[in-house]
């Protein structure tokens, strides 16, 4: 299965451990790859940073959400207020959280917990012109490190915020995995059957303005967005600091293929939450052909879903560490 | 979908929280099933009680289980010392944990964490005789109302430790659901192709055995085992209490369906942790028309499954307990 030599050694101390072989299934598999991401047979997860980043899309104005653009910056304020469900979920889970202003269309005030890495006021309008030109692009990838740089531990939880950018999302799936678009837009944050088709017109009014934006990079700075340009950045420096990164949704997913696509070994750094309700995440994660650890129906984003499988990656980090073993429980192994 | 009042008291509360309408998934109708067990639209989640129901049973002298009898023992020493996976995930997620001795074939000294409800000391083996009688059935059965009645706070998560109670769980299931032996045995710890044949050879044999008891308290007197029937108490007694039951595997699926077939209402005090990798166990939650949280291939026991799943519970109680509403933390809603 795994020809990792160090996820090898990890089978090998859960083969020793106080239950039948294998018993604990993909527990075993997540304890494996977390020991085949961090080096060592006995991987301890080090103050893991929940992270979202926020941006506004341009594209918004065409009328592809169900929210109004405003609630970008609002649900920034409510992260960072404790009222948010990541604010929740990273409390009850200890995992600190940061947001990242990748681009939102106002200022936001300095505050503990907030990090400002604008390169512009929100994105343009990508149904008219590119949402980012390439330097801009490229200095968003930069700034993406750059926040990773500064934040401590050995575990990044990816979280995002902003309006329409299912909508950016679902135009690089069209672009990375080549599928109709129908297959990759979806309802987001819950619009109606005639709202979708609104949605799908738009955005292949896009994809077609851009047809030439077929490189990767091209891509993302034609169709955007900031937070998946920054999160991106994020993504290619903790595969090169050896972090381990878990995906949430559809959002987090596209940016995740942007740093594969740029950088192939960022993919096994990355431990995938679960399958979002939003129509394409699914097929996403097939196409990367990676399974994710839960299947709730969520589609909040926020990394509310990265948060709520991190409970089982501690678990594998503990039940590697704290199981006894056959023989020093002086527990009888299988018979014959 | 829930017609229950304060399942949709607790449905409302949550569609005033900052979030697209039904975005949190399966972990709304979570919140809205502890509301309505709880009998209060703002539940709280109180000293959850992980307890393990152990016993032998006498089946196994058959070779039914890929491990030797005296591993029940073991294992029971091994949790109250704090080695097994259980024990492990317990302390991670500060649950209190609680083995009672209902039938292992050995004198457990006394000690913290260890509850003796004892009827006998293993099972009779039912492939020759009825496991236990009638009488101490239903000794068993009050045994685990009384352990359930001693102990504090408002959640049972069950577990259970008995070598070859995989072979009790599969007879009981083929009686109460009456699918045949062949969709309802499994592997149990691990048995290759020519195991799994001899245990269905002599489950069979002891089937055709008790031909008779086909009432569920026969079955089970019948069939087995001591932990089973116990553990049907404790759950009759979660559910005349009002409190939250977490179901684990297979074997605990056993006396939910048993409980259920006695007291129907016990089965709405239930959550369902995860689908186990053991045969039979997802086919007897769709007959439940039950849908578990997680499918992680598990098939250890011992209210691992139950444990793992624990947070997404305590998610639930935390979101809709701490997330803001649109008023409070003004964000717009969406948008016509």
């Amino acid at each position: 299965m795994n020809h990792d030599p160090i996820a090898a050694a990890v089978q090998r101390r859960l083969d020793h451990k106080t239950k039948p072989l294998g018993a604990l299934g993909r527990i075993e598999a997540l304890a494996a790859q977390l020991g085949s991401i961090l080096g060592t047979d006995a991987p301890r997860l080090d103050a893991p940073q929940l992270v979202v980043f926020a941006a506004d899309h341009g594209i918004a104005a065409q009328g592809v959400s169900a929210y109004p653009a405003e609630v970008t910056q609002q649900m920034v304020a409510n992260m960072l207020a404790g009222g948010a469900a990541v604010s929740v979920l990273a409390r009850q889970h200890g995992l600190a959280l940061t947001v990242v202003d990748c681009g939102v269309a106002a200022d936001m005030a300095p505050q503990a917990g907030l990090v400002i890495a604008k390169q512009r006021a929100g994105s343009a309008d990508a149904s008219v012109e590119p949402a980012m030109s390439r330097g801009e692009c490229a200095a968003a990838i930069d700034a993406g490190r750059g926040v990773l740089k500064a934040l401590p531990g050995n575990v990044l939880l990816l979280g995002e915020m902003g309006i329409a950018n299912t909508s950016a999302a679902a135009m690089l799936m069209v672009r990375l995995t080549g599928l109709p678009l129908a297959q990759c837009a979806g309802r987001g944050t819950g619009l109606d059957h005639a709202g979708l088709a609104h949605k799908q017109a738009v955005l292949q009014r896009a994809l077609e303005l851009h047809a030439r934006a077929v490189e990767p990079l091209d891509a993302l700075a034609a169709l955007g967005g900031l937070e998946i340009a920054t999160m991106t950045g994020a993504l290619l420096q903790a595969a090169d600091e050896g972090r381990v990164v878990v995906v949430d949704g559809f959002i987090t997913t596209a940016a995740v293929a942007l740093a594969a696509s740029l950088q192939p070994r960022t993919l096994a750094h990355c431990i995938f939450a679960h399958a979002s309700a939003e129509n394409g995440h699914a097929r996403w994660l097939g196409q990367l052909g990676v399974v994710p650890l839960l299947d709730l129906g969520l589609r909040l984003g926020e990394g509310s879903g990265a948060a709520l499988a991190w409970p089982l990656l501690k678990s594998a980090e503990l039940l590697l560490a704290e199981m006894a073993s056959f023989d020093s429980a002086g527990v009888s192994t299988a018979i014959g």
